[in-house]
């Protein structure tokens, strides 16, 4: 089966706006053994859209698309499919009272101009939205088309991937070849050309398995693709002693899950004291559902104020060994693991830019570790802009904790 | 001009990595007054990618393309564009020492497999790659196509980027057509159909300007474009009064750049006491550069041991109101605003889920703004998965706030 994904926005060409809808659709077509063999981004422009749209129905047999189904004035992915395919639009009762009872709920009324949203194709099914407003098309077998299936859904990630999960699934289902199973492998703390080096031997051995290396600025993803589980978790095996404590997770989570999976094994919590990271290692903590079992909060002192004020610690020593240093990042951890009574507390003191701040220079990043059995320190330099500098220190740090926190 | 953009490579198609090179490309187009009108991405696949080509070589006057340059076995852009364009491939002398000079400086040699980097269509130009070993491509009127130009960079961003604007760009710019511009409105508190209909009217009368509206989780943005400066800003001055207060900011800034700014003109200060959003606020405030001008810092007080030694707050007084209430967010923000000294204090309390805390329901959020006239208190609440919840709280903290500091 032939699958191509049409983005539409202008948004997507000519903005920073990422067209992440797609990468999601591209892992749960994964998980059905189907894969796209191509994937499109067009503005809100009729001639754009109408071509790809004509392109694709010529090579292939589902086209997903995303966007263009709103109320405003450059949402047209509907109008434009059925003229092209001769088909007229009609209103479809359930999605004008779906629509109706979603804005009932919020106390309004929608304006005259959501109800175009509740036109389908004639021969189409709506997909209804109950997270939005805009329903979506599945539309089978279209005119002069037959085999050819169209999937229409929203462009906003939430809507799309809800109605993909309730109703563009399951449809698909019985299509579905046989489903590819992942191996996800993170690595930290190794460089992408290292790892390719050290792990190629082992790839090779699971030469049947599809190989993926993908690095980013924190970590290095391998990725596994095959249809037999067994066949993964024998590579799984074999890759273990390879990567030993350089491997911070398997399966879809990152550092801060496999850190908070083992300090509640552990029954031991955790706390920090940020300050160039600026609440950047507690947010990607919480980001994690029931963080509150091991995680407890922590301060973020960005100022020598709030160092004082929250940590206890004291200004006049901190004028004199300064803010941006290896003493002030130890004080802040042993404060905070003291002040939250916690087993672990994480601190890192720095400078992301842009100018120096008081003698230390730009990259300058100290990252302590209180634990029960002291404290350790890493005192980094770092390279890229403010934001790789803040990303990389709290990766780090967070790594240094799954280090200390070892398999157990 | 018709520009094309294609992305090649298959981890573009099945894994998470998303295609961040073409937005990078759509915005420095922009900078020359150019626009893609297609994005297009394709695996390693000699057909798809080659079919992709041939579409692209009938439609647009520039193709750029990424990735696909290096030495490996699934590399193959060069010859197969070349193979599709019947030239022949050559090898560039330049390319080839500076691919050894590479590898001398790292004491290594480079493999045998490397040499194909250095082959180039005759009658292209090579790209020199100045931070890795894979040259570009610069071919302007290939065999039957004159007035085309093809690029072709590699897909590493560092090296993309470099070679864009070291040659590629500087190559363009007698083509380019007049800079367009870009009038940025950035509106918070409304929702994105609301907004069509209020603009509609200002949007009509400055009809010859690009219009896209651009809604997230937690703003809508109003994005002109035109050619006349002059023109953005009498659009400009007419939004002003038909948005008001909910014009949170004009320009490249957001919400917090907004609020960064007006504290720092008013001499005023921030701090913040975080239970349910985890460290997103501070972490979206200390996102910008110099903001410990006006941000303090605070509490990421996620349990009730920290709220207690974070904030001071009286545990068994807690365990009455509730940490999910109106009271708990209201001592929380004057807690934070009292022992950080400063002149305003935001305090978020909520439930993000997975399930009910404390008697709440996931969704209820309590927002605080203590400041110097008192605290006021929001308590929307809020659908969605953990991740929206905190996105959306964070920002309503940030839109009360600067609601309190109006425009002044």
């Amino acid at each position: 089966m032939r699958i191509e994904c049409i983005a539409i926005g202008t948004e997507l060409l000519t903005t920073r706006r990422l067209d992440t809808n797609s990468v999601w659709l591209g892992e749960r077509l994964a998980g059905l053994g189907l894969a796209f063999h191509r994937k499109t981004a067009v503005g809100d422009s009729r001639e754009d859209l109408g071509e790809a749209f004509r392109e694709a129905l010529k090579r292939s047999d589902l086209i997903l698309t995303t966007g263009g189904l709103g109320p405003t004035f450059d949402d047209f992915t509907k109008e434009l499919f059925a003229e092209i395919l001769h088909a007229d639009l009609v209103e479809d009762a359930a999605s004008r009272a779906d629509m109706l009872a979603f804005y009932a709920a919020r106390n309004r009324v929608p304006p005259q101009v959501n109800f175009k949203q509740a036109l389908i194709p004639v021969g189409a099914e709506p997909l209804r939205n109950p997270v939005g407003t805009a329903p979506g098309v599945w539309w089978q077998d279209p005119p002069g088309h037959p085999g050819v299936r169209i999937v229409m859904m929203p462009g906003v990630p939430r809507e799309m991937k809800t109605m993909w999960e309730g109703q563009v699934e399951p449809r698909l289902r019985s299509l579905a070849g046989r489903p590819v199973h992942t191996l996800r492998m993170v690595v930290c703390g190794v460089p992408e050309s290292n790892l390719d080096e050290r792990t190629r031997e082992v790839r090779e051995r699971h030469g049947h398995l599809d190989w993926t290396i993908l690095a980013n600025l924190t970590q290095v993803e391998l990725l596994a693709r095959g249809p037999e589980p067994r066949a993964l978790e024998s590579a799984r095996l074999d890759f273990e002693p390879v990567l030993g404590e350089d491997l911070a997770s398997v399966g879809d989570g990152n550092l801060e899950d496999a850190i908070l999976g083992r300090l509640k094994a552990r029954g031991e919590t955790l706390a920090v004291a940020e300050s160039m990271s600026g609440g950047l290692l507690a947010s990607r903590l919480t980001a994690i559902p029931g963080a509150s079992a091991a995680f407890l909060g922590g301060a973020t002192a960005y100022t020598m104020a709030a160092k004082a004020a929250l940590l206890g610690l004291d200004p006049a020593w901190l004028a004199q060994v300064g803010t941006v240093s290896e003493p002030c990042a130890v004080a802040m951890a042993e404060a905070a693991r003291q002040r939250l009574g916690a087993t672990w507390a994480l601190a890192i003191a720095g400078n992301a830019g842009p100018g120096a701040e008081g003698g230390a220079p730009v990259g300058a990043v100290f990252i302590a570790l209180a634990g029960p059995a002291g404290t350790q320190v890493r005192a980094p330099k770092m390279a890229g802009d403010r934001a790789e500098i803040q990303l990389r220190s709290a990766a780090q740090a967070l790594d240094l904790l799954r280090r200390s926190l070892g398999n157990g």
